[in-house]
């Protein structure tokens, strides 16, 4: 798969967008790469820490992970005030974790028995709205880091969790004006 | 297949709509050949210029083709002040983008988990209707534009993108009056 | 299959019912033939004129041929104060008809994306009132004609459109008070 | 099969119930045989004369086809109070032809798309409702006739159509005031 | 399959609920047996005499049947304040009994075509609702002779008719207070 | 199967929940053992003492066993504020004893004959929502208690229920104000 340069650097800032909200989330596994080299469907990927296998997950948990997948989708919106269909899978992997946060896992604000039931639907689309706020949110707060990951990533392609960081700590002793919170930071 | 005159006539007024919409619109694909010959089940065509692949694509790019897609349609109604069944083709996949815009890429003004939630559904009527409308403001705005084209259609059947804009610049020198805003042709 | 007289009858006035209202259509193929010969399922028929064939049609070209189908009925209800099962089979295609009108071919007041959207109904049951209404209308407008023809029907079984064209123009010129509007028949 | 006396006499009043109505009714058949002789499933029959075969049939004959189906349960009611799991066949054709009315024949108040739409279901319900009050209401004003029938169906279990006129006509002269509208039947 | 000693109870007061409220219905067969000795599935059983078959049944007999199939909880009830869930094939016979009152055999208050009309529903819920309270008021008022079926059952763990009718009669000449209504036992 | 120590820790203390809220209910079986060892696809378990084979259980069996259900969930609650995924084994027993309880057992407030009907779902969602509020009641009024058994569970794994009695024994008389109602344990 070729991209045109136009769609290169949209998923550049695609990928940007979920990075930089999972570099403020903190019970998510922190960041591992993130690459804009396109690998069978996918055009870019943002690649976590492998941890130790997870048995049990927590409501906010599942809330950060919804706020991240918006992550892209944000991004574009910020940047080209217009979202693309690149987002389709980030979209169906949020529809997923909230269907079974409200209908198998309990975490919504009432226990549901009709899995069609409409309060249960309506609690659904307020997570998946919240979460797309929010990232939305955290994206026009950090456009500046945004931005430069997103740069960073169309002169170098891929860039490790280490070269993130190190990149944003520069930034911030270079400028003395940086927005991202760097105390947020996994190390 | 053979076309009554009247068909015939109708069908390059069909075309010319959607040709006369594209070539306003510039997140699409220029506009490359225009024809009334019949082919398999199309009794005419609008064909774009073969771009590049692309693999991400816009809203709004999504939004200008669903006006396109309504131009045959318009320029029946301005021409005839009826339309045709032959626009059902149109129309179907004028539904598929909708229905993907609102449900697969997250394009409509919310994000929706169930398919058939009725916010949802009329969220793409609203899509299909805007796009019926501008359609509509577009031919009506350059009904001398539309004409000419389809009667050069009707005259020579087919009609390259240099002969298209080639008609237009003439007739706007010689006329000083033509309608269509030349300065949006995409060159 | 073998008709009883007071069957027989009702067939006559149905087909001539049909015919009345073709003759009033000016979209519509000329009338070819009317008969009370049952042929297969059908207890009559009324053909029209082979046309070259027709790809596309108009909304108005709808809009009459629905009107043609509810003629049977409307002379049953005209001259028997109540309808038989014998319309099954017109309604059954006008309510197919009445269906593509709004969901295929885009002529309905709106685009509807849903077949089973509430408004699309309406439509489509309004598109059949009308019809019957303007059929039922026309009837009894003409309703010496419809007679008129409902005998001849009776009397000779199969009637060509110059035997009917003829009938129509002499009791025209003998009783000077016929209702029907000659100009407006096809020649 | 063996009926129990109670039953037996049931029978009995639910098939004068049919043949009381029948009696009163010009559009159908005429009555041919009234039995109480259980055959296959049936505990009884009341059966039309054979006609010649019919093609067309009005909404004026269906309605009749309705009431005369409600007059066993009719029967039922007037002289237990009650009634009985008997009628479930004739329920069940009373509602297919009440549905072919409404749904094929065009014979409601309106004509509709959508066989579930919910106005159908009203008019089909009222076809049913309105046939039913008719039903009891002739049962109730021919009360001794139907006892009478009912009585002699016991005592002779099949009565030919000649026997029955025979029977009520000779009732007629003797008492001066039986209630059944002789001139109504069909000679 | 071993019933503990207060689920042996339980089914006691269950039979006794049933026979009790059999012993005061006039259209049933007559009680023939009841057991608590488990069989199969059941763990106990109230058994009617057998009859002659029986092919036309009224729904005063209809409403009767609901009321017994209610007698177990109704006696679960009254004697723990509380039902168990061995009324499951109790409750689900009636539920089929009911169905079958309002949509095969027209005895509800109107005649239904849609077997899933919503007014059907409240009918069918309705025959449920006044045959469980019927029973719960037979078995309140007849609660010393529920009782004492209960204990003699537990002791002798089947009864006859005939023992279940000696019984209530010494009962009835010792103590001169006996709540049940003799005169109403079908000997 | 390998859980980390956090996870471990919050399968301690849902574990706990179950069983404490077991300890304070009657007609439930008693308390066997509880264990954070995790064994196929459970991650800990709580089991009660095997009892005789049961044919009967109550409405108030079932409504004790929802609150118990809900326990593990009550305990995440109150010592993380928040709940994890692992409550969908319970969640989802609890909403067929639910569904049961409505349906097939008669212990709503009303009959039911439609399962789909919309009553009904309310009834089964209260008793759901009940139990939970019921269960996180009783273990924030016992939150020493759970406590104190979860860290029991976390040093030792496995409690049975004799030493999980001695436990409390211990430090009721120790410590003079421990909040579990030792009065309502089964001995």
């Amino acid at each position: 798969m070729v991209l045109k340069d136009s769609e290169r650097e949209m998923v550049a800032y695609h990928e940007a967008g979920h990075a930089i909200i999972n570099l403020q989330k903190k019970l998510l596994p922190p960041l591992y790469r993130v690459s804009i080299i396109p690998r069978g469907q996918a055009l870019g990927a943002t690649t976590l820490l492998p941890t130790e296998d997870q048995n049990l997950q927590s409501r906010n948990f599942f809330l950060e992970e919804l706020v991240v997948l918006m992550g892209g989708r944000a991004a574009e919106k910020v940047f080209y005030g217009n979202t693309s269909n690149g987002a389709a899978g980030d979209l169906d992997m949020a529809r997923k974790i909230a269907y079974n946060m409200v209908h198998q896992w309990g975490m919504g604000e009432k226990l549901y028995y009709q899995p069609e039931e409409h309060d249960a639907e309506i609690e659904i689309n307020r997570l998946l709205e919240q979460a797309d706020q929010q990232a939305l949110a955290i994206i026009e707060a950090q456009k500046k880091s945004t931005q430069k990951l997103a740069e960073a990533l169309l002169a170098r392609e891929t860039l490790s969790r280490e070269e993130i960081l190190e990149m944003f700590q520069k930034a911030a002793m270079a400028e003395g004006e940086f927005d991202i919170e760097l105390s947020s930071f996994p190390v």
